[in-house]
């Protein structure tokens, strides 16, 4: 396999970010197939003509099913709204195109279930846009982790918190449209659920508090009607590891002044490691044991020793940045195709952490803890 | 009133800190009373006699008792073993003294109550050693929200997180004694409940998970026999403040790596605060609004326009430590004496967060919400 | 102009980076021409050829003289050693294309002059590699410059600092041979010299020292045999800028630890901001005035607020990277192409801060003030 | 010796830090004699006595000389301004008392040799108040220098700069009365040289840039007449260590937004330290070589294995103060009297320090390098 033709649907922030990823990709990676930008679509053929001149598309197309449709076309990005997402990723697995699908899924665990059952069925590769934990130092966390360096792990706190919805006069959009699933802790949540499990494993059960805190919004900006909010805005869970170590999570877009407080802590008998996207080039690492004069927490910072940081730059220090996470997760998609499997997060994993998302609702009703 | 006698009982880190604290407080706070030194107690008549020469007290004695007795000695620390605290209380209260107690105040409700209705009763001024909140910066803190500069509060998450128990080879030992009280959740949980009502006000209900993650400890330093561990090691917990907003509060003494993660991140509507004891002289503070190219969080240092700082040091960012809180915490023990009121935290407040703490270890048995 | 023929000379570390550049230039700069990517070379036809495969480029060559003679090719990236910088950089201009050459211009100042010289009278656009200034933040911070918003400036500390040769058992390579110039001071001098230069203008004399001191290397890897070190690896520099204020500088490649240590801070009357690339998506800002209760740094996150931040990712805090950097400076030089500009830093930029270093080297050796 | 008499001469900002100090020394070094508050000293018998009460002495005067002629005090603290120190100091050698003064020790060399000398005469033990480097983790930061773990020390960057100056309409005060010596290199730039001496040794030689940016101030606050300033407010040097090698040392009062930026990064060809007095209770610590996936610099938590931390405070991570580091200072002073030794910084240091201070000036008057 030399070559994969790719496909994008939708052009916004995340089509963007996918087209440039795609197009750096073998770059970083050398082994994996040449991706070739085939077709782009998005909801108006001149938008999507813009979009093709804009990221380096052979052709573009106003209709999304002509994506799918292109024999040219191996690997599908869908990156539309999630309410759409259902109908788009069974087409093209239908029409045998892998797909990758930004987060989350689908509005709800039936689609997704579907969605998971489709692809499985007929054997293509998926992926899901759980782009955070592509990050090097994330690897070698989990590296971590699972060769013991922590010892026994006894805790876990984890936390997504971001501002873009804090302000009261902020108005209804289709991102607080209940059409698309829940709020938060399925925008948010999904992205630190799933770093939870990428460390730790199957969350087991939860506590949830999932509220609405700004209960109405103007219907436009500077309007002074109001329509009422119907999904959260805060979610915050206690949580059971199959593993046995119990944790926190928390998923809020309302933390005034944090644009990416994406962070964890991970304790273990032995050891811990923190880290938060802010600052996404460092990772803090405790080891108990040595000279008490001379321990504590060492700054780890992103370098060619820790892969596949080395394809993007030869010295350490000079800093990844969001795109470059975003082209580590493409080119596993490509290189995961190559070899005929899905690289992960795929569709499956994606449902998985649509379930505790699932049972924190649920929990949050019943104010009761809630097996995933 | 120009001078109050002090009696001290117990003579170990905490004893200490209060004999310090005492001993620079007019230093720092011209306008209370002079503090006399008058006596110490501890188990020993020979340990007392040594904290008496190297803490500057003018007498000693073997027998707690007689500090109580001692005609000259209106105020009384007392920094014993929290089984201890209330038999000591009682006394010093029913001889009229203003007792300083050290937290938790008791190992359970009825008789932190007690002590509660004690004191009361008979007038005397109390305070309970939560002296974290008298930081400068802590003061700030609560002024913005009050003031309302964050606008309406939404979310807290805290945390009081040390490493002091992690090695699962640390021995048993009093700390873990179950006659003591519970685990964490009264030792650090007491601190950052404290504090999270200091900031935000009443905890009106609970949903937690207290556990004991290292099940079984040395019976000794290197033994090999093992005795079980009853109390509690990690607590977290969801929360609702009566004033509506929820939020989250972690205890835990085997985080290992961290030898005070004691923080919080108070969030609002217009703005949010950050802090941690690991940087004690730092407050972070975010103010929504303004121009956009030049937002972010302030990191304010400790200076003399942070009351009480400047008692300490004319000139910013030259450090107050942990004795300097417990100075203030100190001197405004005496300056409510002088004043005829109980500076606080006192015993009711003590009383208040142990309430907390008590609905959080029903929650967890119960699995379930707990009003407080 | 509708697109620009692209030539990439060199395909190592920076070979790589200017690919990278120009293939996600237009996504992230939508009005610039677009860059084709005609053709690479390299010492020999495979390497090129490999190139060509991994970075997306029409054709390839082991000869470089054919990528200037390409007609196709309208603008040419020289990412050679520095030492060969001259002759590819004139035979460019001669053949009238647009030159990007990486820093340092050259190995001496007779040399760069006679390159700038060239390009100013063939009135071809240059830019040199000085990429960290490209940050969207350190823009942000000239415009406080320039805007007065720190007052009359006082004072500028700044430094380059990595320790990719702290160890005396790295061996001499290319890196060191005087052939090539001189050490540190050239190579990461010039970097945090035309940053200083880039915020507050001309440096008008330096008192510099400048010295070996691993003065010693092994030939090879592992090998016994030694060989002199005939240039600098630290070089510490007092200078004065023309507009009146001093300042400090730095350079240095063995400071064990750092990977990143470039930063600075400037300091007037009225305000500070300091930054490190070590966090490079931050600056820090003081504002004297205001309610001393409140004041501090500030602590900026780079968002689209801060063009071209915007470009790359429409939310703030997603963090830019060392290649988005690249992108923005490869996108530069395109847009200046098709304005018939040159961007900057151009060549005659990259000989003012070159003669910097020449003052510095020149100071140390008579050890007395240079004029620049 | 069971007990030293104490007397302090002057009761502001320093005056007050002894006094604390002195209260507090026994409790944390139970081995030291215990100091007895005789006399304080001040130039009105009110001010001295309202100190008496504050601070807890025995007996107050307006009369510097009775502090001195009272036989009940051994050890005399001057913290009066610079410009009193000589007369006092000789004062009260010459009465055979241990000394301490408050740094810098005079206004000028001469001064400063003769102090020394009537000390050294007369065996008296002497202290100057370079209280920083008292800090544990300064201690340890020298037994790893020291111990060669970080290998051959190769560069030193130290800076002491803070705000209490930038703004040009602070007023013309004896600060900067030429009377009491240079300006900013004395009253900062002599501790961050006493640093760097206590890290490293000897500088050999300097040359400097020693300014005056701000050069003239009102007379009073808010007054429109203004008054032409002597004295430095900027001095930025590079230095030759007498080990070999080089670094720079800034002294800086109109640093806006810096309270405290006192802090240093020393390098070796094994590893390096970096360390700043805004957080005075971590030491960053880089080792090389070792594992390249988990280096980087650690953050050292001041704790109990940090003598004499443990005197303070049996736990880590409580943080010391300000305070603390002079108390310290004054610890160590009293157990060298206890010892019959100058425990150090002496005057003879002091007189080193100011060699430096003085061939900078005299180094920035003639533009060239000198000799220390």
């Amino acid at each position: 396999m030399k070559e994969i033709g790719i496909g994008i649907i939708g052009t916004g922030f995340m089509g963007k970010a996918h087209a440039i990823a795609y197009r750096t990709a073998l770059s970083a990676f050398p082994h994996i197939p040449v991706p070739r930008m085939v077709m782009v679509g998005d909801v108006t053929a001149d938008a999507a003509a813009k979009a093709a001149h804009q990221y380096g598309f052979e052709s573009s197309t106003g209709d999304w099913r002509q994506v799918i449709a292109n024999p040219a076309v191996h690997a599908v990005s869908i990156t539309t709204p999630n309410s759409m997402h259902k109908e788009m990723a069974l087409a093209a697995i239908a029409a045998g195109k892998h797909v990758h699908c930004e987060k989350p899924l689908s509005p709800n665990l039936a689609d997704s279930l579907e969605m998971v059952t489709a692809a499985e069925a007929k054997g293509v590769c998926t992926q899901v846009g759980f782009n955070y934990i592509k990050n090097p130092l994330l690897k070698l966390a989990r590296d971590m982790v699972d060769a013991g360096e922590l010892g026994e792990i006894t805790g876990f706190r984890g936390i997504h918190a971001e501002d873009y919805m804090h302000d009261p006069q902020s108005p209804w959009t289709w991102r607080i449209d209940p059409a698309g699933g829940p709020g938060v802790i399925a925008d948010l949540g999904s992205h630190i659920i799933g770093m939870a499990r990428f460390l730790l494993g199957d969350i087991a059960e939860v506590s949830a508090d999932v509220r609405t805190v700004i209960r109405q919004r103007p219907v436009a900006r500077g309007a002074t009607e109001m329509k009422a909010v119907a999904v959260d805005d805060v979610a915050r869970m206690l949580v059971n590891f199959g593993r046995g170590c119990g944790g926190t999570i928390e998923a809020n877009w309302i933390q005034t002044g944090r644009k990416m407080e994406l962070g964890f802590e991970v304790t273990g008998e032995k050891g811990s490691i923190a880290f938060t996207q802010e600052r996404l080039n460092e990772l803090h690492f405790y080891k108990a044991g040595g000279d008490a004069r001379r321990s504590g927490f060492t700054r780890i910072e992103a370098g060619p020793q820790h892969e596949p940081y080395g394809g993007f730059c030869i010295a350490g220090g000079h800093q990844l940045g969001f795109n470059d996470l975003k082209t580590i997760e493409m080119a596993e998609f490509l290189g995961g195709i190559a070899e005929g499997r899905s690289a992960g997060p795929d569709f499956r994993e994606a449902y998985e952490i649509q379930k505790v998302v699932e049972a924190a609702l649920a929990s949050s009703r019943q104010r009761s803890w809630i097996k995933v």
